[in-house]
């Protein structure tokens, strides 16, 4: 499938590097044609992907991943323009606050009564925006057997049922086994999937692993 | 021991009927001395529990828990007053604001960059403060081996440390083991395990089950 990633971070390059690995097509996009670590995303994978801008990679992507950062994910998605409509959209990211000291907060704005997922969805309602994967570290979204088995939680949510399946069949390609995948129902449910980052910091501040993530056991 | 527990509700009464089927003689208390929850709870365990004013079971108690419901906690730990002095108070209620509509969200004032916990440590700074179980459901506090074979994470933070070895020794009397019992430092990280809410409440709505808790995996 022809993927475009949105955001040429660490979190945009592994989410790339593995789609590549899957067989697909991808380009990265950002917000310049000439960005040096998007140009050096493509020259590693060669001929499998490529930069662009994010105009250029909304066109190009049959589904569209979005790896910003929280604070510059509305504005880069506003970029890729028209040409999201009728996309599925994965949202990967969070609306994190670095400006309060560390660990980050919460975007006030962009949390608790609200979130993130569903201001990406209210600004581009062509598209279907699905939230998923943003509560773990990049390595473990892309190959969940690496702890436990694979036997974690991964949430997902949307308002559009299809669109949630076949992100699903993204998320079997990465590795995730369906009985792991759990579905919360519509994109207000970002509100609790997002705020599962002040927690997972913590975490990760008292063992000093990123590697890991949080299972529902019943 | 000699327990408090503040509240009269589901969990005060669950915490408080557990800890007298452990042996500990425990007071419940809450605004009025005639509270009929709490003199049902004496009645229940005649001649090992008793019912008080919070002033009263602040006097009673050599270590006191908190379960109130979260917006009307500081005020009814003011009420202890000066007999809470150097007392530890396990503090397991949750910010929760009704107000917005289901599921409750966070109190504004008392999330993202603070927390409920702070706030009560801020309020009483000669207690000690030790916030930790208010991430499950009542049920899992006090018998964690209903599920998972006991496997599952339960977070523990505050300033004192020798509070939180005294918490920990009461929470393996619950069936807490220590290996699954995290602690992640000092009384800000309340920010944290509080803001687990948002997502327990939508995996409880999505699944129809509250008897589940979250366990690191890594």
């Amino acid at each position: 499938m022809k993927i475009a990633v949105f955001g040429t971070g660490m979190v945009g390059d592994t989410i790339g590097s593995r789609l590549v690995e899957l067989g697909h097509e991808v380009m990265m996009g950002s917000r310049s044609a000439t960005n040096e670590k998007a140009l050096a995303f493509a020259a590693k994978h060669k001929g499998k992907a490529h930069a662009g801008t994010y105009a250029d990679a909304a066109r190009f992507g049959e589904l569209v991943i979005n790896c910003t950062k929280g604070d510059g994910s509305v504005e880069a998605l506003k970029a890729g323009g028209q040409a999201l409509d009728g996309k599925i959209i994965i949202d990967i990211s969070n609306p994190l606050d670095f400006s309060k000291g560390m660990p980050p907060s919460l975007i006030p704005s962009l949390s608790n009564t609200y979130s993130l997922g569903e201001e990406i969805q209210k600004t581009l309602p062509k598209a279907k925006v699905v939230k998923t994967l943003n509560t773990m570290w990049c390595g473990l979204m892309v190959n969940p057997n690496m702890i436990g088995g694979g036997n974690h939680t991964n949430f997902i949510c949307g308002n559009d049922a299809n669109a949630k399946a076949a992100v699903k069949k993204l998320l079997n390609e990465f590795g995730w086994k369906n009985e792991n995948i759990l579905d919360l129902g519509d994109i207000t449910n970002a509100r609790g999937t997002e705020s599962v980052l002040p927690i997972w910091l913590r975490v990760w501040g008292a063992t000093q692993n990123g590697a890991f993530n949080f299972k529902i056991v019943s």
